[in-house]
């Protein structure tokens, strides 16, 4: 699959997936959806990536639903851009939001996924992004959950990332004013962890990126973001535990782990043999999407 | 119903609820709940109401459970101030604490809601404004999670809403010393978002109030809050995409939507057209309370 | 019982326990984990003991694993170090992760527990300190969610807990690097409360165990622990309110609400009569654990 408004680049361990519309300041759109899709597919299939940064082309991240299309943008009967395929629906057959089918599929991504905002991230440009693992923005970056002040809701299943991200009381404030905040109100929210000169923004992310390529097993780190994400789905720890013993018992027994401890005790770097593409034990959990 | 114990008043699009025995500081009773559950049904029925502000009149926000009639007040047998009304009960039987049916009120309200700390709110004057959206205070403000110190539980079902809003380790420090704070030590444990000296409590709180009021649909906030509170409460984002699924189809094609377009593409205000009384689509979710 | 890898003492109402292989720095055994189990059932037996203080002896808190077995110390079939005794399994028949049974046995402790990080807290040293209530650190702390490092995965139902303490973006960049960081880097993340001098970091442990040792009901405070922490496992508020009723009925009623309220109009210290060993509701909720 070649992208038209996206571009997808890998170079030394990390994937960079660029949302490619600068001259709409990357809208979204029901074709970008699809190549997200896609290229996070990718991403999980190919064992040269061990971590993924998204960023925007020219000065906005994702300027949200493009509404050039005028007042039925949002309307399922009259445009597919915020819905999800033919025959893509819920079990009463609604038609899925396309937001959401974006986000819930990095949700489950085995590789971490880091969040560059360059400039603009507004309405489905922020809510995609909040299934990331970290988010970090350039001081020209602004935010804003503007959906109240179109007359549509919150999407992309923001209502469940966003309060435990940022915590009830500021996801709400954001979301009943609508308002377009700065990367300073994103730090001090905590929707974003840094925020560097723009000059600084990827350099920021791939060190990030290198971090992990560099010192960490792929097959560990996988099943890491699983259990992450599923315990913070799960009710009780109990979950976690039954969860945590069937991989202790699975990884304790395999060759990263005896690599791991070796390369410690030796002082050295690790050069771990396990690959996600096909040693990923069956024990590593998914979603309980459904 | 005219009320004894609370204030309410709507200008400007939005409604203050004024605790209100001063002398008294404000004291909880079992007359206060009622005049309050009685308030947030008003709020949800008039569509001049955008957004509530809660305070207390005079020196104290809520000083908690009157005491002045001692060592009895906490008990179900001969006082009802802690208690809902008869026949309010549990499945089996049991009198449902009082503060709580205020606080799943509030949970459930269709407006935002602000909670401004003018003074002391300590005890059942703490727990009720935790499924408040927004929290701001008076640096003469202070709090306590006293209960331990009375021999008695955090109630209100401030052990859900607490631990969500300010970490467990901080809801448990404050609940297992039973420590009084102030306004300072509120805002590093994020209790509340912002402090201002006193004069400036209202003007802040109404200016949050006034930014929803100006610039969103009533029906699109209304929705957001219950998505936002619910999604707090489900335990997979599958559960907020599927509410998201059918609040962007029935969303997408209502008045609002083409109106907060057109309104965007013709950089003028919004003039929203659809009513929480009237308009409100039934994919809305309710809290799952039972 | 008498410890050989820990230290137990009990002095003016707090328990501490001191991790004691300082020669290893405190590295985790099969053995040091059977003494903390028998420990925490010491501390909820012993009505003299309000609150725990855990601590490391030398210059370490808990250097995680001891890997001196070498390769296989995570292997099951071949070292024990990691896992639960013999048939303490899962339903389908997994060895028990060993860090976890820790965990959850903290996680449903009686009485508040103070984590006093003396130095590296790494590996199962830091995750079975997540169910503490409180965790402060002296400057010399530090900490590593070291795991994917090692070729394993996060354990001690640290997936559960982590995220619900830190947020899950922290939470994921400390345990996909696998980096070491120190004690502000920890502070600003939250996993830690506050940092001290070293010569300060008991003290503030014990001032804090004094407040609450000092001022509270030991069954009021036994009942908040549990409410609190099985709040942050019920899916909607309406089980902690279901939980309050019940509580306030049974408190409400009972010897330490009446000195509660007493002491309070008295102006003077409680003294309250109730004991965790004998006096406890039994409307008090357990874990939902399994």
């Amino acid at each position: 699959m070649s992208y038209t408004e996206i571009e997808y680049a890998v170079r030394d361990g990390i994937a960079t997936i660029t949302l490619n519309r600068p001259q709409r300041m990357n809208a979204y759109t029901w074709v970008m959806r699809g190549e997200m899709l896609d290229a996070f597919e990718r991403v999980d299939a190919d064992d040269d990536v061990r971590a993924v940064v998204v960023t925007g082309a020219g000065r906005a991240f994702c300027a949200g639903a493009d509404l050039e299309g005028g007042g039925d943008t949002f309307n399922k009967d009259k445009s597919q851009d915020m819905f999800a395929g033919e025959g893509d629906v819920l079990e009463d057959g609604t038609p899925r939001d396309g937001g959401g089918t974006v986000a819930l599929r990095i949700a489950r991504c085995l590789k971490p996924v880091i969040g560059a905002f360059n400039g603009a991230a507004v309405g489905v440009g922020a809510t995609v992004t909040l299934p990331m693992d970290i988010r970090i923005a350039s001081e020209k970056a602004r935010f804003g959950f503007v959906f109240a002040r179109r007359g549509i809701v919150t999407e992309a299943a923001s209502s469940w990332f966003l309060p435990r991200i940022v915590g009830i009381s500021q996801a709400m404030e954001w979301a009943a004013t609508g308002r377009v905040f700065d990367a300073a109100e994103a730090l001090r929210g905590g929707l974003v962890s840094r925020v560097v000169a723009p000059g600084e923004l990827l350099p920021a992310a791939y060190a990030i990126g290198r971090e992990i390529a560099d010192n960490t097993s792929a097959v560990s780190v996988a099943a890491i973001r699983r259990l992450m994400w599923s315990g913070l789905s799960s009710t009780t720890p109990w979950d976690a535990h039954a969860a945590d013993s069937r991989l202790m018992a699975a990884f304790g027994a395999a060759p990263d782990a005896a690599e791991g401890i070796a390369s410690f005790l030796e002082k050295r770097a690790a050069a771990f043999p396990m690959k996600v593409s096909s040693d990923l034990p069956e024990q590593v959990p998914d979603w309980p999407l459904r």
